[in-house]
């Protein structure tokens, strides 16, 4: 097993990820979460540029365990003394001891960007790295645009990475900054320079504006890189940093690299989830190994081999990765589809009458616009009622909604609900911010007493599909809602040619589930 | 340039993806677009597994100028005459002249989920291919877990390739099924496999599941396959197909491949929108080359140097693939577009300070949710409405809808106007399917005696969409609606955190947009 070091940049350049905006508190929680996790290394940010980033080194500093914390910055500023360098004097003072130092490759940036000279941006080179290693720093050399350099100018990008090992860097990172190479060049460019020189070690850091980065990384260590710089679910710039939580997997299960402690590979879905919510993003369902739908199964044929062996429509078990299998009802699939799902909701299902019953209300249901797939709570009420035994908690007598807009702009949203709860009539009247707001807060108003668990039922998400969109106003609507309690989540599904009542169907399912999971 | 075939299968693969569920109208819409686009194969169901794949069939045979459509089955069934496979007669009835067929390349699989014997598969494909052969079918053969059963006995997975090719396949399409092959066994396993047989064109059919999707199909057209499976935006099964709208630009912008027509790559970026909103799918904004953040710059050192050279920070430029830059601070990025737009509709937009006015109002609605891209009509609106002669065809008073559901499931959905015409007040009722047909019939009965030219006014999409669906019922909603009359279509938008008035607004500019463009 050949070690890779993983070096995770998610506060850093995932920071510079369109609508993320970490905290200094955030970022400690991060920090903490790949501390644990076992990341070799943690770029916390650049106490040279932003004052917050030097709050966090102050508070972070000598705090973790298994990770070295890493502070940012740039090569001096052309033609001024690298002791007079306020970035470089701020770096020192953030207390850390190990520093990534970005500088230019590509002769383009030295003289469009950086205006100055060539030779000029290779003293710079030297001169920061040497400094710093003076002062016992551990150096990781950032060489941005390394490969659009390469490509451009070979000589001059492998004379500025020569400065680099000359004045003592520990890594060398080669970065794929704009994210437009494609991987054949990658291996190719990885190759070449890596024989050039000895006694220092390379890194990869790859975007992903091709859809290649985290491509470009695995290939890039198969090239002989020994560290990999990346983001928690690939948050960055533009089309984000190579992911990290692809990376790691793929390396440790399927390269036979070692990046973090075996035992906590199974903690990658959750430091997925926990950084998706800390930086309040809605966690991609299909990303690889870590999301929801990433060992889900639909059509019949798959869910019936998977039975037979994992291994058929399978590639890891997802419990290595801290996943699980996630079967999917829809008319798509078959019998086999309806019992695992049945298992994974604890229901017994076994009698073959009760099953084709099943089937043929979903089918028919599925012609109607219905779709269970994520639709758990309403799919468990579903064949619920189908048991002889089932007892309504509540029975809908009537609503009524309103919605009313004057001349000023100014709304009210009405509605009222009348319920047959164990036989008393329940009659209750609500204003919302919307029509569905409303009748939420009639619905909840008239069973609180009876069933106070409802209290923690909280609505997290709310989706609205036209079908059949061609009829105009007249078409079905869809409503899919998510609800959670503080134990688990659940979704719900409404379909009705008036958007009201679907959307009524749909919260009503809700609570009728939370009260029947009991 | 070297040709490459694209071959779509969105709608078939595509539709495997959690959540997505497209009717027969979504798929003639989408198989339309591509064919536009110029993608050589669209594969459009399986006629002989799905009754809706049938009727598919039924409407898009003999449609499309630029792609071949194709239908998609599999091998027979062990053990039984081709002639009687019930699957393979509905595949010939679809009318189509080309078929995928999928047979089983991984012992595995032939043993496990077939539950036959190694030689019968092979007698399966051959039988198959043959037979449909001779009803002059051009064959495109998956080779269903190529790379897995390449992997765990090469010899048996080359037999029934050849089988396939003995049988006068066109195509051999290599299928990386579970998506969990990392590219370098890609590359090696591609090239020795195309090595050993003649007489055959070989495909690529990738799945994302390491992360690697679009740069495994990649890597293997640079190791000779000529034709590549993918879908628009990479929907599928688990975590995806390979996303053709990362793959065809990276061939043809970087790799000097030809895919689609050069003025046709364009378009890219709104094929990729108008996928997502037929599936009804939020749309990734970091996605490659067709995201909304693709091209996008925070403010700072990489905006200044975009501005300098554009090379220094972007990979392509954006507007080969229909995409923009967005540069996130600057009050001039949105003017090209509205200048763009203006001329579109026939506007004359010249003045400084029109412009100037116009970007602002488009900044700040775009903030609130709007989006004036499929909305031409509300933006004509908007833009009318800052003339300082503009006038009101009509002046909302106030309205009032009502929706009340009995005890027996039945609904009353009324709706209540008042406007102000011409300076008379009209006071209109109307019952309708749903709220919204129900204020759509109050609208045009107090404006038609004034403007009988909205009778020809017909409704025929309408689209709602949760946004900030994270902030549950009282989040914001974006209402689209398309109109139609007689000689043309036009979309508007309305957005509000109550549903009902986010449809009032799509519906009274839709109105007025077709008063205001007389």
């Amino acid at each position: 097993m050949k070690q890779i070091k993983i070096f995770d940049t998610t506060l850093r350049d995932g920071s510079q990820g369109a609508g993320i905006a970490f905290s200094v508190e955030d970022k400690l929680k991060i920090a903490s979460a790949l501390d644990t996790f076992g990341i070799s290394f943690i770029e916390g940010g650049w106490p040279g540029a932003n004052p917050k980033d030097e709050e966090f080194f102050k508070l972070a500093k000598n705090k973790f365990k298994n990770s070295k914390l890493v502070a940012f910055s740039s090569t001096r500023k052309p033609n001024t003394k690298i002791q007079d360098d306020n970035q470089i004097k701020k770096l020192i003072a953030s207390g850390t001891k190990v520093a990534t130092i970005f500088g230019k490759s590509w002769d383009l940036h030295v003289q469009v960007a950086l205006k100055t000279t060539l030779k000029e941006n290779l003293k710079m080179i030297f001169d920061t790295i040497s400094y710093l290693k003076s002062k016992k720093f551990e150096i990781i050399y950032d060489a941005e645009h390394f490969f659009d350099g390469y490509i451009h100018n070979k000589i001059y990008t492998l004379q500025t990475i020569k400065s680099a090992i000359d004045a003592g860097a520990d890594y060398v990172c080669l970065c794929e900054t704009n994210g437009g190479v494609l991987p054949s060049y990658i291996e190719k460019i990885v190759t070449e320079t890596i024989k050039e020189f000895s006694n220092v070690k390379f890194g990869i850091h790859a975007h992903n504006d091709c859809d290649c980065a985290v491509a470009n990384s695995i290939i890039a260590v198969l090239s002989g890189c020994q560290l990999v710089q990346g983001t928690i679910n690939g948050i960055g710039e533009r089309c984000g940093n190579a992911n990290l939580c692809s990376i790691i997997p793929s390396l440790q299960l399927k390269g036979k690299y070692h990046c973090v402690p075996v035992k906590n590979l199974k903690k990658l879905t959750n430091l997925s989830k926990y950084v998706d919510e800390i930086a309040n993003l809605t966690p991609i369902d299909s990303m690889p190994y870590v999301g929801r739908n990433a060992f889900a199964h639909k059509a019949g044929v798959h869910v019936s081999a998977i039975k037979k062996d994992s291994n058929t429509y399978e590639h890891i078990n997802p419990k290595h990765v801290g996943n699980k299998r996630n079967i999917l009802v829809s008319d798509l699939s078959g019998k086999s589809n309806i019992v695992s799902k049945a298992d994974e909701l604890a229901m017994d299902l076994e009698k073959e009458e009760d099953l084709k019953g099943i089937i043929n209300i979903i089918k028919e249901r599925e012609n109607n616009g219905y779709q269970y797939e994520n639709a758990d709570g309403s799919f468990y009420i579903l064949t619920k009622k189908l048991e002889k035994t089932y007892k309504n908690f509540f029975i809908l007598k009537n609503y009524r909604v309103s919605v009313e807009k004057n001349k000023d702009g100014d709304f009210i949203s009405q509605a009222t609900v009348k319920l047959d709860v164990n036989g008393k009539e329940e009659y209750t009247v609500a204003e919302g911010g919307g029509p569905v707001d409303a009748l939420d807060k009639c619905l909840r108003k008239a069973l609180i007493k009876f069933y106070p668990e409802i209290q923690s039922v909280i609505l997290t998400d709310f989706k609205v599909r036209v079908i059949n969109s061609n009829a105009n106003t007249a078409a079905k609507v869809r409503v899919l809602i998510e609800s959670k309690d503080k134990k688990s989540s659940w979704g719900t599904i409404g379909v009705s040619d008036n958007i009201i009542d679907a959307c009524w169907q749909a919260l009503s399912d809700s609570i009728e589930y939370k009260l029947l999971k009991k």
